[in-house]
């Protein structure tokens, strides 16, 4: 069948890896429209993105490349497809927002299959999407209680990834380990300055002449996931915390999109606790 | 005489400051070139740097901008001069030769009256330029009696700063207590991420996608001052520490630099912790 | 009455003016919250942009004002409100969805009267917010007659400002004569480079390793009017024009939401083809 | 014999390449230590760099490598060294002085071998590091006859590239088609914003908020030569155009020393009137 795949490798590096991965594409006749490669030499580890087209069978090319490099290796066959996100939510509506609006102008490689939320204020801005929404509650709750209402609602979609754009909760160990590599979050700082709570306000205490934003793959430990990516604006004197958290804004958002859209297109391998990027 | 000043005011806020102060100088006849104003209202702080111009007696303004504000303030009038600084080094070249650069072409409003280092390796550049060198070898001694030597040494000087140009040494409380708002330093990090020993190390072990510097008044509490500048440039996988650290060197330089001309401007107000820069 | 008011004052230079004009807010008792000015020594111009509390009459404050200033001055009092904008947009949606998120938020300083298209593609989308569309079609039409269609459709909405948000005709000096300093548009390229069509796929072409964004006011000059805000991001030989395009709709937006907010707030002067920005 | 090589190919496009490039590499035992590729499909070619180590011939290993591509491949083994510079410069010290401080710490991967000016200002600078300095002021005489003493001096040095660290003079085509590929610039814009003379002036004029510099290679077109290098930094409308131009001082300089950098280290592939940069 005539097709375009990404092909993703994540193994131990070794000699003449290049060679033996091309040969396979080579030998079907394939074509290599674009590659990438990244050894961690300190590691040892051995990362390659590489899209290729032609006419063959992607199990088959994947059982070939198993062939061809370490025997622990990680191979995805890829066929590009329009993913499915869950988003999660709270009050805020920048980030939710700006991939809303990425959604509807088809500019955005995913489906969005739900907004969850904790609380309803963002439910007309959905709603005004014909996306569904829906409202879990945490008041009068225990935090392991919310969490298993949002994990049976979440486990009811079918989806990829599941983005917090802006979900102002603490996920517990629990919840994330149900998740692995596939919640992605936007911390409202420049990562590792200013772990936890009000970000904003920390760095305003703090005085800092820049402030930032992460996205990031979530992990158990708080705000200490693989880093996706960050970005930066200038501040002074003049902004108190609550213009930092308005300036700020814009760089969550764009940054969490930015993250959401390399992620949709396998472009980030996770390694340890970072992140290569192609 | 007639003379262009610097008039620094730092006072607790009031209705009427703007036109209290600006009546000394119309009353006086003289010019405003440039002004610039703050007000901290959570802190009720009142901050202004105004250049003036004509003739008038100094001291004379001084004290009688003192009468129109409240009784608290701190007010200088700055007649603008070549002032002197103190650099201390250690082994990199980067932030010291951008300095001397800079001084060498006349663009630096100072004088640098000597370098101070606790290795020799810089000593063949600053000779290049003529400037005094001092060796103080930390060898075979404990803190304290190396800071003894350093301080006998700095007090020999004449200076109104004291630069620490990559100066790889942990200041005691002592130390800086000697030279309240007088020490700027530069930070290999984006402060307040990566405090302490090798940033670039941590920076490149948590996977951060910028780095950055920070230059700041030294205080008693390690890389805790009041920030005076920062900047950040982007990284990815492919760098290692040592990549980082030399990406960042020219951010330190630039960073450093900049702030100390803003201090050397009388442009940097000391807040509490922080910083306001006109 | 007990109001907030933004003071602007635009006049020539001279000797004194702080003075006289905050002499004005302390015989009425007001209270200066927020004051900054700028001197234009090469031209003799004096920009002052006050933020003053009190008890008082916009009118005859401004009266005051005007007597304390010289002749020509432009002096504007002006009480904080909410806005009215008209947008206008062609076939792509990011830079009017980055406005509508922000409008539906309560976090842009203006009311959206309308937005008028010479596509019908975004009508959709702005139907989801509940906002008047109109579809302007050009087809079959000189410039000139649909100039006059949009004109007087324009003239029936009450607006302050037409944001052009990726409106991709160009404008007859007849338009923009009737709405001076009211026109603010984004252009998707770093004037002064790339003027004209299609400026990513000039960049593309010339090899940049930067692409950016400028707002600026409409003048007759076709992007040559007063710069208001400008961003950039980094861009290399990996991204083909399209790809350009695409990472250039973030700043695009950015920065047109960033200039309409300082527009909307009076933070910026037109000094001939530039502008002062508070 | 035991070695690492950097190695340069670019060629027109074909299936294959990589396979046929890495099997070369294979077939000798060698080993990939890190590798990259580009191939612009629009105009059908192929660039790869790529770093090898193992115990082989450089010119047999070119020779085989141009069997395994097209007939119109240029493939180039480096061994790494030390290159050597030669820096034209005119009176101001920012470029110059920062390559210096970089060539004294043995940062710069150059050996500079003369600096010549058409002025004496530099001179005392570049003695205090006993690089030869040579003075051929333009005085009296026509362009060409400049340029010709010029040349007979540069001819005279052994050197791989021309650096012009604000050398403030035009170059003749004939002066630039002696040296194709070896003169890199730095130009005191954004490019291709405020092309020729005074961009500070031009760009203060305009009213920008943002300014930048471009390191470029030297064509026959001014300041039209392919981009190896940009950055930029955000100015206001405080900044008369001497402050632009001292402000922009630091990115001229970090950005020159970037692009040399990248150029010293194999990393820029002229393409056309662009680079690929590895």
């Amino acid at each position: 069948m005539e097709q375009r795949v990404r092909v993703l490798i994540d193994c131990n590096d070794e000699k003449g890896l290049v060679y033996k991965i091309s040969k396979v594409f080579y030998d079907r006749d394939l074509n290599i429209e674009n590659n990438r490669e990244f050894v961690d030499k300190e590691k040892g580890k051995f990362f390659m993105r590489t899209v290729v087209t032609g006419d063959f069978d992607s199990q088959e090319l994947n059982q070939e490349l198993q062939k061809a490099v370490p025997n622990n290796a990680q191979i995805k066959v890829i066929t590009p497809r329009v993913k499915k996100i869950v988003i999660l939510a709270t009050k805020e509506s920048h980030a939710l927002g700006d991939i809303l609006i990425r959604h509807e102008a088809g500019e955005l490689d995913a489906q969005i299959e739900a907004v969850i939320a904790n609380h309803d204020i963002l439910e007309p801005l959905v709603r005004r999407f014909d996306i569904p929404f829906f409202h879990v509650s945490a008041e009068g709750m225990s935090r392991e209680e919310h969490e298993e209402q949002m994990i049976s609602l979440i486990d009811e979609q079918l989806f990829d990834y599941i983005v917090l754009a802006k979900y102002m909760r603490i996920l517990t160990p629990k919840f994330v380990a149900n998740y692995p590599q596939q919640i992605v979050n936007i911390h409202h700082s420049f990562l590792p300055a200013f772990i936890g709570a009000n970000p904003y306000k920390q760095a305003h205490q703090r005085g800092v002449k820049i402030i930032g934003a992460t996205a990031h793959f979530v992990t158990d430990d708080l705000d200490e996931g693989p880093i996706i990516a960050q970005d930066v604006i200038p501040v002074n004197h003049r902004l108190d915390w609550k213009d930092m958290q308005r300036a700020g804004r814009d760089v969550e958002k764009i940054v969490l999109s930015r993250a959401l859209n390399l992620v949709l297109n396998d472009r980030v391998f996770v390694h340890g606790n970072k992140t290569i990027i192609f």
